[in-house]
C-alpha cells in the first residue's frame, strides 16, 4: 500500500485525499490554515461545480448540498453591443455553487473522520523534500501562489505575461435569481464580463457577482475601489456599472436591498493564467506531482479552475490505485491522462480572454438563433476538451454549427 | 459527413472501414491485392486475436469464427535451462487464431456488402497526395513495407537497427493440441522461442509453429532452409530442433503425421521493430494518419501487432465519428489516445526480445509458483499498457509480485 503526501487542502487536495481514503490508502495533507480559519476568513472565490465534479462528490459521499436543492440548470447569455444578443443554454445535468468557506472546512472534517492525517503549518519550497522522504509520492496542490519554482511555466500553454482581467467578486443581497435559476454570463465588449452566480453561503442563498474587468476598461475601477473606505460609494459604483454594462442583471436588482452580505464577502485582485510542468523529481528521488492551480491557473471567466483541479485529483487518485510505482512513468501517465481536460480548459479560457476572433462572434450569433447549439455549448462547460474541439479553429466551429443545421455567419 | 480514404486492406484498414460503414460514413479502401489473391496466396502470418479485438469484431458483426468454438483459453509456458520452468496462465476471456487468408477476404467482402468502396491497385508514395485530394482524411494502413518515407522513424521507440529474431512460421499437421487448448510459449535461452498456436485454416484445425530464432543461435537455420528444395530434410530438421529446444511441444508431436499442411503454408523472414511518426501533413493540406504496421511494427513474439493495429483503427474510427475536423489537432488527439496501447505493445515486445534482465527472469520464476500472477500476466496480453506498467522496471515487477503475495527472487 503506497503512502501519499499532499500539500494543500483545497479542492484538489481534498478530493484526492478523500478518494484515497475511500480505498484505505494512508494519506497526509499538509496545509497552512485550519478549517476554522478558512471558515471565518475572507471570500476565497465564487466557484461553481459542474456535473462531473458533483458526480465525484457523490462517489466520495460528500454531496452535502444536493444539486436538486442548491443547484442551477442553465446559462443566460447577454452580449452587449449595438444589437445585443440574449440567449439561454441548458445543462443536461445541473451545476451548483457553494461558498468554499463552507465547503472546504466540511470536506476537511470528513477527511479526518475517515482516517486522513491533517498537519497544519505553512511549508516552504525547501520543506517539500523533507515531506517527500516520508511518502512514496507528493502531490503539490497548494494553489497558485506557492512552490511555483518547483514546476516551471510552460510557455506553449501560457500566452500571457500579465493578468487579462481585473477581478472584483462579492456576495450580494438584493438580486432576484434569474428564471430558470442559472448563471448569467453578461459581456460588455471592450470592458469585460459579469458572471452572476446563484450561490449558497453562510447567509443562505445569495448572489455572487464576479466582475471580470478588462484592464483599462470602464469597469476596471471595481478591482481597486476599497469597500471599507466608503461602503456606500462602493455599492453605488457597482450599481451604476451594472446598470450601464450588464442590463439584464440590473433589471433583477432591487437597489434598496442591494448590498454586500458582509465586508468579508468581497475579493479583489488579478491572476496570470499559467500552465506549469506536470511534475518534478525531488533530490531524494521521490516525485512531486503538481495538481490544481499549482499545475494550471486559469482565469475564472469560464469557471474551469476548480473543476479541472477536481478532475486532476481524480486522475491522480485512480492512477495511484491501479499503478505499481510512483516513478517518472507514473507521472507521465498522469500528465497524459489529464491533459485533454486540463489543457483544454486552459486553452479555451485563454481564447475567450482575448478579443474574440470572427468565428467566436459568429458562434455567439448562431447560438442566439439555435437553442440546440447553445445547449451543447453550455453542456461543454462540463467537458472543456469537447468545447476546445469546437472553438479551436473557424473550421471546427463551422462543422459544429453545420451539425446543428446552422451556417457560421 | 466526412469522407475517409484508407490505404491497405489489412486488419487495421478493414476494422476502421467497417466501423465507419456501421455509421454510414463514406469510405474508400485502396489496396494492391484482390481478396481472391490473398485467399490463394502464401501464409501471411500466424495472428492470434485477443479478447479486446474479438469484442470489436462482435461489435462490427464480423465474428464469423466464434471464440467458443475456434478459440483457446490459456498460455502454457516452458522456459528451458538447467531447471526448466513450466507454468500455465489462464485468460479471463479467450483468444483465437484464424488464418488471415480466410479472415481478410471475408471481411473485405463484408466491407463491400456494407457499401464500402474497394479500389484495387498498388499505390506509390507520390500517389497518396492524389488520393488525399478526394478525402477529408487519409489513413495509411498499408503494412510495414510501403510509404515508410511518409512517416519518419521515431528513434526513442525504435531501439533496433536490425531484426532481433529470424522467423520461420508454418502450419502443420501432426501436433496434438495442448490441454487445455492454448498457445505454448517455449523459450530456449540463447536460441529463441517457439510459439505453438492452435489455428483454424483452410485445412481446418491445424497448428502454427512460429519459430522466433535468435540470429546466430542454433535455430536460426530454420529461417533459411528451403522447403521446396527438400521437403523431407526440412521436416526432419524442424522435428529435431523442436526435440532439442522445445520438448513440451515435441512430446505432443506424432512424427509419422508431422508435416506442413502445404508448401504455401510457410513463411520465413525477419523484420526490424520500428515505431514511426503518427501522422504527416500532405502538400495539399490533408493529413495522413499512419495505422497498424505502417505506424508501429513489432516482432510477432508476443502477438501484439494485429491487436494493436485493430485498437488503433478503433481509436481513429471513434475519433472520426465524434470530432469536427481532420486537422493536426485531430491527429495529435488520436496519437495521444492510442499511445498507451500501441507504444506499450512496442516497448514490452522490445524488452522481451533482448537478453532478459534479472527482474524478468525473477518474474518468470515467481509465476512458476504463483498461478494468480501468471494469470494476470497472461490476461495482460490483452492490455499491453498494463503489462508494460508491470515489467518496465524491477521496482514495478516487485510491486506486482508483492500484490500477489510473492517476493521477487
Ligand atoms: C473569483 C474566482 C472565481 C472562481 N470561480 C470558479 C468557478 O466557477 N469554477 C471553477 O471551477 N473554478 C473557479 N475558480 C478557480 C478555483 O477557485 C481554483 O481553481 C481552485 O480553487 C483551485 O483549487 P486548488 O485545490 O488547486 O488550490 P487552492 O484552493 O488554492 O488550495 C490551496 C491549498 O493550499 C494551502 N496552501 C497554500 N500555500 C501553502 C503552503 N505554503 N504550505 C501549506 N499549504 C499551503 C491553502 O491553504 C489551501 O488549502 C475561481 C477562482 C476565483 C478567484
Ligand atoms: C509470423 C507472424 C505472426 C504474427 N502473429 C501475430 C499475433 O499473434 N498477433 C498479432 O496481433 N499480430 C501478429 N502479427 C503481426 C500482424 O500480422 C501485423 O501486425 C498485422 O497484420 C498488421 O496489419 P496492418 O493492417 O497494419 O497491415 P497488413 O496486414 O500488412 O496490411 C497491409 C495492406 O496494405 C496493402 N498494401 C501494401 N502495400 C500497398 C500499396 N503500395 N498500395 C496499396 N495497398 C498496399 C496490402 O495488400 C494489405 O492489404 C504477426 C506477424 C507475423 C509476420
Amino acid at each position: 500500500m503506497p503512502n501519499i503526501g499532499i500539500v494543500g487542502a483545497g479542492v484538489a487536495g481534498l478530493h484526492l485525499g478523500l478518494l484515497l481514503r475511500k480505498h484505505d490508502v494512508p494519506v497526509t495533507i499538509y496545509t497552512d490554515k485550519t478549517p476554522q480559519q478558512i471558515a471565518a476568513g475572507r471570500l476565497l472565490n465564487s466557484v461553481a461545480h459542474h456535473a462531473p465534479t458533483l458526480e465525484r462528490e457523490r462517489h466520495l459521499g460528500v454531496d452535502f448540498w444536493p444539486v436538486e436543492e442548491y443547484g442551477y440548470t442553465c446559462h443566460h447569455h447577454y452580449v452587449g453591443g449595438s444589437g445585443p444578443l440574449r440567449f439561454r443554454g441548458d445543462f443536461s445535468r445541473g451545476s451548483s455553487a457553494i461558498d468554499y468557506r463552507l465547503y472546504l472546512p466540511k470536506l476537511t472534517e470528513v477527511f479526518q473522520q475517515r482516517g486522513g492525517d491533517l498537519r497544519i503549518g505553512a511549508l516552504r519550497t525547501e520543506d517539500v523534500e523533507g515531506v517527500a522522504g516520508q511518502h512514496d509520492l507528493v502531490v503539490v496542490s497548494a494553489g497558485r501562489g506557492a512552490f511555483t519554482s518547483l514546476f516551471p511555466r510552460r510557455p506553449e500553454y501560457s500566452p500571457f505575461e500579465a493578468p487579462q482581467r481585473r477581478l472584483c467578486v462579492g456576495l450580494y443581497h438584493g438580486v432576484t435569481p434569474s428564471e430558470p435559476k442559472g448563471v448569467t454570463i453578461s459581456m460588455s465588449p471592450g470592458h469585460g464580463e459579469l458572471l452572476e452566480i446563484p450561490m449558497f453561503s453562510r447567509e443562505g442563498h445569495v448572489t455572487a457577482l464576479l466582475f471580470e474587468n478588462i484592464p483599462g476598461g470602464d469597469l476596471a475601477i471595481l478591482a481597486d475601489l476599497k469597500y471599507d473606505d466608503d461602503p456606500a460609494l462602493f455599492t453605488k459604483t457597482v450599481l451604476s456599472k451594472v446598470a450601464q454594462h450588464h442590463p439584464d442583471t440590473f433589471e433583477r436588482i432591487d437597489p434598496a436591498q442591494f448590498r454586500l452580505t458582509s465586508p468579508q464577502d468581497l475579493l479583489q485582485g488579478a491572476l496570470v493564467p499559467t500552465v506549469r510542468a506536470d511534475y518534478a523529481e525531488l533530490p531524494g528521488g521521490t516525485f512531486a506531482l503538481a495538481a490544481g492551480d499549482a499545475h494550471a491557473v486559469v482565469d475564472p471567466l469560464l469557471g474551469q479552475g476548480a473543476n479541472s483541479a477536481s478532475h486532476s485529483a481524480w486522475v491522480i487518485g485512480r492512477a495511484i490505485l491501479d499503478d505499481l510505482g510512483f516513478d517518472e512513468m507514473f507521472c507521465q501517465r498522469v500528465a497524459k491522462l489529464r491533459s485533454d481536460v486540463v489543457l483544454s480548459a486552459a486553452q479555451w479560457t485563454n481564447l475567450m480572454l482575448q478579443p474574440p476572433p470572427a468565428h467566436l462572434l459568429g458562434l455567439m450569433g448562431a447560438m442566439n438563433e439555435n437553442k440546440a447549439a447553445a445547449d451543447e455549448f453550455t453542456d461543454n462547460f462540463d467537458y472543456p476538451d469537447r468545447q476546445w474541439r469546437i472553438v479551436a479553429t473557424a473550421d471546427r466551429t463551422r462543422a459544429f454549427l453545420a451539425k446543428h443545421g446552422t451556417v457560421l455567419p
